[in-house]
C-alpha cells in the first residue's frame, strides 16, 4: 500500500510517499517558512532535489501532489489511483487516543478540544487533515499520535503533585511524546533480544530528546510531560528545573508567562549553556578545543540522561537493554560513553571500540560481559505511521 | 559548651539550649504567629510547658532569655555567664558559604545579598542575628547554612540548562537544602558502615523532603534546587513538574507569578493530590479505608523517591546504604517498603518485619542478604548547629 505521510507544522510541512510493506520511499521533502518566504525542497527516486516557492499549506500540499504525478519528480501516475491513504503525524492525542485512528468528524473535534494542550501543533495538524480531505476526497486519513504509546502509564506515573481538580478540569498531567519512535525502537530491541516482554529503555536523542521505559511492549514512564519541555537537556530546551526558577526569572528579567516559555523552549538547553549552538556536533568540536562551557553542556546532557536511565531501571525493576536512537543517539558516541560510564554495578558496560566505530544501522555497543545490552537502533517514525495507516485502512 | 540554637522564621522562632558535647537539651520551645497573635510554647528540664503572648521577634527572644534564668523554667543562672554562643540556622548561604561561619559585618552583608534567593527566610535570619547581638553583646553568633553541605556538587550537577548568563547574573543554579540533616545522617551511616568513604543516599522525608547522594562525606547531588520547591512530592509542595505546567495554569487560572508559586508551594503535594491533608499519617489512614486519591498520593510520593534513589545510585556508581530520616522517613514504614520494593536487582531488599517494627532510634531495616544496607537514622539538625558553633568558637 502506498501511504502519503504528512507532518504539518505551523509553518512547515514534511512528507514522504512510502510503500508500507517494503519501506521503499518514492519521494520525500520538506516545506519550510510557509506563508513567509516558503520554500519546498523535494527529493524523489527520479531526481534528487528541486525548490519551489509557496505561500500556504494548501498550496504546499497541492505542489507536492502535482510533483508526484508530473514532471521531473514523477513517481506515480495518479494521486487518485496510486495513493491509498494519508497518515498524519499528530503531536497531541491527549487522553482520547491510545492508538492510531482513522480520522472522522469526531476525531477532528477531539483534536480541536486538545488545542490548548498543543497550541502550536494541533491547529496545523487539523489544517493538514482538512486540506487532504478537500484535495483527495474519499481517501482515508489516519492520525498517528506522539502521545498514544504512553497512554499505558499508570496514574502514579503520569500525575503531577498539583491539586487533583486541575487534572480533571484542565488535563494537567504527563502525556509524553516521541511515542512512535519509542514504540518502534523498543520493538526492534525486543526482536534483537528475542523477548517480547523485555525491559527496555529507549533514549531518543535528537534536537528534541526523551527517554522511555518499556516493559511487555508498553510505555511505563517517559521523560517528556504535559509538553515536550520536560525532561532531558535538549538542543534549545531546558528540560527539568526547579519550577521556582520560572517565577524568579520572570521577576528578575521582567518576562511574562509566554516570554519565559519561549526562553525555556528556544534559548535554553545546549544552546543556552554553551552559548555556541544547539547542535551537539558543534559543541563537541568546541569542547575538543578546550571550550569549558561546551564541555559543561555535554556533561549536563549526559548526566541527566544517566539519571533518567537509572531511575527507569528502578521503575522497571532491572533492565535487559538500553537503546540509543535519533541523530544524537545514533551518532554521538561520546554521549553514549558518558551516559553508560560507571554503571557496571547495574550490569551495564560499553565496549569502547564498538561504540566508537563509525557505523550506521542497528548495532550492539555493549561489551561481551555486559549483562544489559546496549544497542544503537535507527528510529523510523515514518515507517510506524505507514504501518499503522495500512493496518487501519487495509480492510476498509 | 552551652549553645543557644535559634531558627528564626518570618513569623516564628524555634530555640534550643543545648550542651554541645552531651547533646543535653536544657530547654527548647517554639514561638509562632509572632506579630499576629504570637504565642510561645517553652519546655525545659524544670517544667514541661508554658505559654506566653508576644508581639515581635525581639520580645520573643527576650522572653526566652528571661525564662532561662528566672521562674519556673530556670535552667541557668545567667545568660551572660552561662550561654557561650548562639548558633543560627540559616536557609540560604548561596555560593558564599560552604561551611558554617562566625557572623561578622561581612557575613551579614552577604546574607543581605542573598535575600532575593530566599525572600522569606533570610530577612528573618538576619533579624534574629541582629537581635542576639543587641541583647547579648559580645557573644559569638554562628551561622549554619542549609545549603553549605551541597556546595561540593559539581557544575554538571548544579547547573540548569538555561542561558549561562543567568547563572552569572542572577545566581540561577541548584543550591540544595536540608544540608545539616543530610550531613549528620550520612555521617552516622558511615559510622555504622565503618567506612568514611561510603556511598550513601539520605532520604530526608518530612513535610519538606529532599534526597542527597553522598560520597567520601561530600554531597554529590540533591533533589532540592534553587529553592526548596524542586524534587520530591512533599506535604504541600509539588516537587518536579514540566516547567510548562506553570505558564499553562497561569493562563487557565488567571494566576500571576506569585500566585502560581504559592499554589505549587502551599496547595500542591500530598495535600493537592489527596484533597485530604498534607500530613501523611492522615493520608495513610484514608488510603486504608479505600480512598483512591489518598492511595494515589502515597504512590506518587513513593515512586518519585524510588526514582531519585536509583538515579543517585547511578551518579554514585552503586551504593552502600540508603538512609531514611525525619518524620515520614523515620515513621512511615509503608513509604520505605514501597520505595525499596522491586530493587533486588540493585542489591536492595527490605526485611518486612524489621521495617514494620514499631521502633524508634537508629536501626537497620534491610534483610540479611541485602547488599545495600537500609537504615532508619533519626536526624538531629540542632546537634550539628551546636557542634559547628562549638568548633568555631572554642578557640576564640
Amino acid at each position: 500500500m502506498l501511504v502519503l505521510i504528512l507532518n504539518a507544522g505551523s509553518s512547515s510541512l514534511k512528507f514522504q510517499l512510502m510503500n508500507h510493506a517494503t519501506h521503499d520511499v518514492f519521494a520525500s521533502g520538506v516545506a519550510e517558512r510557509i506563508g513567509i518566504d516558503g520554500k519546498l525542497v523535494i527529493e524523489s527516486r527520479t531526481k534528487t532535489k528541486r525548490e519551489v516557492n509557496l505561500p500556504t499549506h494548501k498550496e504546499a500540499i497541492e505542489v507536492v501532489l502535482k510533483s508526484l504525478v508530473k514532471g521531473e519528480h514523477k513517481v506515480i501516475d495518479s494521486v487518485e489511483k496510486d495513493i491509498d491513504a494519508i497518515g498524519h503525524r499528530v503531536v497531541h492525542g491527549g487522553e482520547y487516543f491510545s492508538k492510531s485512528v482513522i480520522v472522522d468528524e469526531d476525531v477532528i473535534s477531539k483534536l480541536e478540544n486538545l488545542i490548548p494542550l498543543a497550541p502550536l501543533h494541533n491547529p496545523a495538524h487539523i489544517m493538514g487533515i482538512k486540506i487532504c480531505r478537500e484535495l483527495m476526497p474519499g481517501k482515508p486519513n489516519v492520525a498517528v499520535f506522539d502521545t498514544a504509546f504512553h497512554q499505558t502509564m499508570s496514574p502514579s506515573t503520569y500525575m503531577y503533585a498539583v491539586p487533583y481538580e486541575d487534572y480533571k478540569e484542565f488535563g494537567v498531567r504527563k502525556y509524553g511524546f516521541h511515542g512512535t519512535s519509542h514504540h518502534f525502537v523498543s520493538k526492534e530491541a525486543c526482536k534483537l533480544l528475542k523477548d517480547d516482554n523485555a525491559k527496555v529503555i529507549v533514549c531518543h536523542l535528537g534536537n528534541g530528546s526523551s527517554i522511555c521505559a518499556v516493559k511487555d511492549g508498553k510505555s511505563i514512564d517517559t521523560s517528556m510531560g504535559l509538553t515536550p519541555l520536560e525532561g532531558l537537556v535538549m538542543g534549545t530546551r531546558s528540560g527539568d528545573l526547579d519550577p521556582a526558577v520560572i517565577s524568579y526569572l520572570m521577576e528578575k528579567k521582567k518576562m511574562n508567562a509566554q516570554d519565559i516559555i519561549d526562553y525555556l523552549n528556544k534559548k535554553s538547553g545546549l544552546l543556552g549553556v554553551s552559548g555556541i549552538s544547539s547542535d551537539l556536533r558543534e559543541i563537541i568540536q568546541a569542547s575538543e578545543k578546550g571550550d569549558e562551557r561546551a564541555t559543561l553542556a555535554i556533561d549536563l546532557k549526559s548526566n541527566r540522561i544517566k539519571k533518567y536511565i537509572c531511575s527507569y531501571a528502578g521503575v522497571l525493576g532491572g533492565i535487559d537493554a538500553i537503546c540509543f536512537t535519533a541523530g544524537v543517539g545514533e551518532n554521538a558516541s561520546i554521549i553514549r560513553e558518558k551516559v553508560c560510564a560507571n554503571l557496571e554495578f547495574m550490569g551495564i558496560e560499553i565496549d569502547k571500540d564498538k561504540n566508537d566505530a563509525k557505523q550506521s544501522g542497528t548495532r550492539e555497543v555493549s561489551s561481551d560481559k555486559s549483562k544489559v545490552k546496549v544497542f544503537v537502533i535507527p528510529t523510523n517514525e515514518e515507517f510506524v505511521i505507514a504501518n499503522d495507516t495500512y493496518n487501519l485502512v487495509k480492510d476498509l
